[in-house]
């Protein structure tokens, strides 16, 4: 893959009251920016450039350290609503008041908890691998299914991704070695590179799935309030976050299209990155008011 | 709507062996031609033209009548697998030996049937609001949010069609009638038309339907075995065949992408035809092996 955007941009630090937040922005076009929040122990270095780099050349996209993680500074919340309003600090900081939002795993969540405090911020919005509050069986890593791939000591660095995020057919386990191939691709970026999560970036983030499945009241019934076109995205055989969370949205939102992929896991917008990216480019370029596009 | 080709084509009647099946063929382009199988009671009538005459741009779309249905001779079978057999009989008769398919309702049941008892015919298949064998919840008319609909006067011929096809949101009545006023339009062809389907029929299919949701062995599992590459349709809120059923056709064909519209009932691809028609025409184009485009 030769140089690009996602790979060369260079990270910047934006201040915020007492907060630092590193974010690399790229692309241009007609259409709004899009904000793109990461997964469990991700950093800028771990979005996948050939889902990034399609949506840049139409929009600009924003990749986003949350507190704690990355070269952002401060503790990782262990709330995704801690996390919601280190993103809204964000935007306000940079000076964004609308956008649309790419939301992956960990990272759908703090959007939807964005939509929930600041109604008027996203546009249109995309929710991959990822859950509502109240959702079921969210992050268990302890679980033998995804248990056995920590204790397995051939699967070091992103190679533990190729079981975490795909599903165990000769087809998705191919699809995985291609996208590993491209995280590696872009690691030779040397320099400007951000540290890996550690052991406390991953507690906290544990900490705040487990408070995400913690629920008051009727279930679901707040997603009735998030009013953007909405686009929910999952692999069906998800073992990190089942895809029975993403037809929990789909029930609940009031305005969401569903799209499932086949024969993929939780990462099935890096495995399909083609037919992702032109859905996704697709639903955002909608100016319809509903969300079928 | 000005005349179009799926209202102004004339009736064909194809003959074979002792039967005689109606149809209508329309439409031209590169394409392979579609097969479109129709829905519990309805006929060559029933079809929307805001769905075949868009899908009808790049390929031949063919509508057929299952026998003992609008003009096919011959009593309707009361199971699925006796519909698969007519409807392979008919394109043999045709010399169709292989195309797309696009299944409604019980129409899918018999797609997913066909596909079985032959699987060189299909290369492409849409399942729109349908369910596998064994699905749950399969038409049961008699339950009250459907009967109450049935006992209401005021919903006299397509009446009926915006309360079983769509949700009860404004939006979606909304669009209701702008359906029943397509079908309507449709109707002012005077001629050629095909006689309304019976108590007759609706007692066969409602058989085919009760049987349909008998299984044996384990559940699903025949579903393994369909290949071609599947697009899953429905409405989030459909009533006559809930959309649990579309989670488990995704979960257990292949290589079926899942689509599930907000807002919408039994005829989300009637309620949302332009989405639908723009969706179902990129998965027809599409020469992957793999269902996602």
């Amino acid at each position: 893959m030769p140089d690009s955007l996602s790979t060369t941009e260079p990270t910047q630090i934006l201040a915020v009251n007492d907060h630092r937040y590193a974010y690399r922005r790229f692309g241009r076009g007609p259409r709004r920016p899009l904000l793109l929040l990461q997964h469990f122990t991700g950093t800028l270095d771990n979005w996948d450039p050939a889902v990034t780099e399609p949506l840049a050349r139409e929009r600009e996209v924003i990749l986003f350290d949350n507190a704690g993680v990355g070269r952002s500074s401060g503790k990782v919340p262990t709330t995704v609503a801690g996390m919601a309003r280190h993103a809204l600090a964000f935007l306000d900081g940079l000076g964004v008041t609308t956008c649309d939002v790419l939301g992956f795993s960990l990272g759908g969540m703090v959007a939807l908890q964005v939509a929930q405090d600041r109604p008027s911020i996203f546009r249109r919005m995309i929710l991959a691998g990822t859950a509502p509050r109240g959702g079921e069986d969210i992050m268990h890593l302890e679980k033998p299914a995804l248990s056995r791939h920590f204790a397995d000591p051939k699967l070091q660095g992103y190679a533990i991704l190729t079981k975490l995020f795909f599903a165990p057919t000769e087809s998705s386990q191919a699809a995985a070695q291609a996208f590993v191939a491209r995280l590696m691709q872009s690691a030779q970026r040397r320099e400007d590179r951000d540290p890996p999560a550690g052991p406390e970036v991953a507690a906290a983030q544990m900490a705040a799935f487990r408070e995400w499945e913690q629920f008051q009241g009727e279930r679901f019934a707040d997603l009735r309030g998030i009013r953007p076109p909405t686009l929910v995205v999952n692999g069906v055989h998800d073992e990190m976050i089942p895809v029975s969370n993403s037809y929990r949205l789909a029930e609940h939102l009031p305005n969401a299209v569903l799209l499932v992929y086949p024969d993929s896991g939780h990462g099935s917008l890096f495995q399909f990155h083609e037919s992702f990216t032109r859905q996704a480019a697709a639903f955002l370029s909608s100016e319809s008011p509903f969300a079928p596009y």
